[in-house]
C-alpha cells in the first residue's frame, strides 16, 4: 500500500535541472501497485520540484523567468542576516515547491509524452540532493 | 481504496481556464470513499492545475502576472531550437505545476466557498486536455 | 489509514506567514501511521502553502519577489468587478498553491533541517485560516 524510494541526485548548481521521472517509473515497478499515486519529493529548501518537457531549451527558459522574480545578484534579506548568498535560491524554491504527485493507473504514470518530473536544483553551489518516490496505492 | 475519474476538457489557448471542481466532487461521489484526498492532474507539459476564485477578473489578472514572468512574445530557446511558439507555455506551466491535491471528509471537499479547482490552459492554441482526478481514502 | 487534523490560524494579512510543521508533526503522530503522505492544504483563494526556510529574512524576501509579479497596489480587473482590494492576494495564491504534499517513513516527515511547512498569509487584511493536515498510510 505504501512503498519508498529513495535516491540521491548531485548537482551542478543554479539552473541544473535532472530528469527524475525514470526514479518515478521505477518506484511504481517495484511497489508492484496497480493503481494509485507517487508523491515526487525533494528534502531541503533551496530546490524544487515540478513538471516541465526535458529539453534544454525549456531549462534555460524557465532558469530566466525565474531571473526576473528573483534575480541570482539580487539584494536579499536572507544575505544581511546570515552572509549567504543564495537568497534567490530560497525565494525560487518556495515558488516552485518541494513537490509534484502524479496519478498512476495499471501500473504506468499518467504522464505525457513531453512531460518528465524535473528536479530543479536552485541552490548557488551544487549539492547531493535526496529525492523520495512515495507511491500509495493498491 | 482508489478510484480514478477522468475526462476532457476542450480549451481555446493561452489564458483559457476551466472550473474542473464539478469532475472532482463527481469523483469522490463515484469512489463511494468518505475521508481522503484527490489529486487533479492535468496530462502534458503546456497547461497547470490550481485552485483560484474562478471569476474572469482573476482569470484576467493572473494572465497579467504569467505576462511578466513570462512574456509570451518574448525570446525562448525553445522556439529557436524546436521552431515552436509556445516557450511562454512551457515556462508557465513548470511554475504553475500540473496537479493539486485536495482533502475530502465525509465525502466533501474541503475547498473554500470562493476556492475552485482550476484548468489554465497554457498553450497558445486551444488542445483537447485530459485531467485525472485520483482519489484515495477509505 | 486516513486520519485528519484541523487547525486555524489567526494572520495579520498580505506577508504573515506562519510555520505550522508542527501542526504535520503531530497529524502523523496522532494518526500512528508508519508510513504514508501528508497534504498540508489551506481552505481559501488568498493563502497558500509551501515549504521554505522559515526566517524572517527569507519570508520578506519572498514578498518583494510576490511584488514584483502582482504588485499590491497594481491594477486589477478583480478591483473594478467587485470593488475589492486583493487582486495581488488571488494571483499571489494560485501562482504559490494550496498544498502541499510530504513524505514520512518510520513515523518521520522526510523534511530537511531547514526546511518548513509555511502558511503564507496573501490576503490585504488578517483572517482566521483553516488548515487542514490529511495523513494518509499504513
Amino acid at each position: 500500500m505504501v512503498s519508498t524510494r529513495r535516491s540521491t541526485v548531485s548537482t551542478t548548481g543554479q539552473g541544473d535541472v535532472h530528469d527524475v521521472t525514470s526514479a518515478a517509473v521505477a518506484a511504481v515497478a517495484e511497489s508492484h501497485l496497480r493503481a494509485g499515486i507517487v508523491t515526487a519529493f525533494v528534502v531541503g529548501s533551496t530546490a524544487g520540484i515540478t513538471t516541465l518537457e526535458f529539453e534544454s531549451g525549456v531549462v534555460g527558459d524557465l532558469g530566466r523567468a525565474l531571473e526576473v522574480v528573483a534575480p541570482r545578484d539580487g539584494e536579499y534579506e536572507h544575505h544581511l542576516r546570515w552572509h549567504d548568498d543564495n537568497g534567490s535560491s530560497h525565494v525560487r524554491a518556495a515558488l516552485i515547491g518541494p513537490s509534484v504527485t502524479i496519478p498512476f493507473v495499471d501500473g504506468q504514470l499518467m504522464l505525457g509524452t513531453w512531460q518528465q518530473i524535473a528536479l530543479i536544483e536552485l541552490d548557488t553551489r551544487g549539492r547531493r540532493r535526496e529525492v523520495v518516490m512515495q507511491v500509495m496505492g493498491e
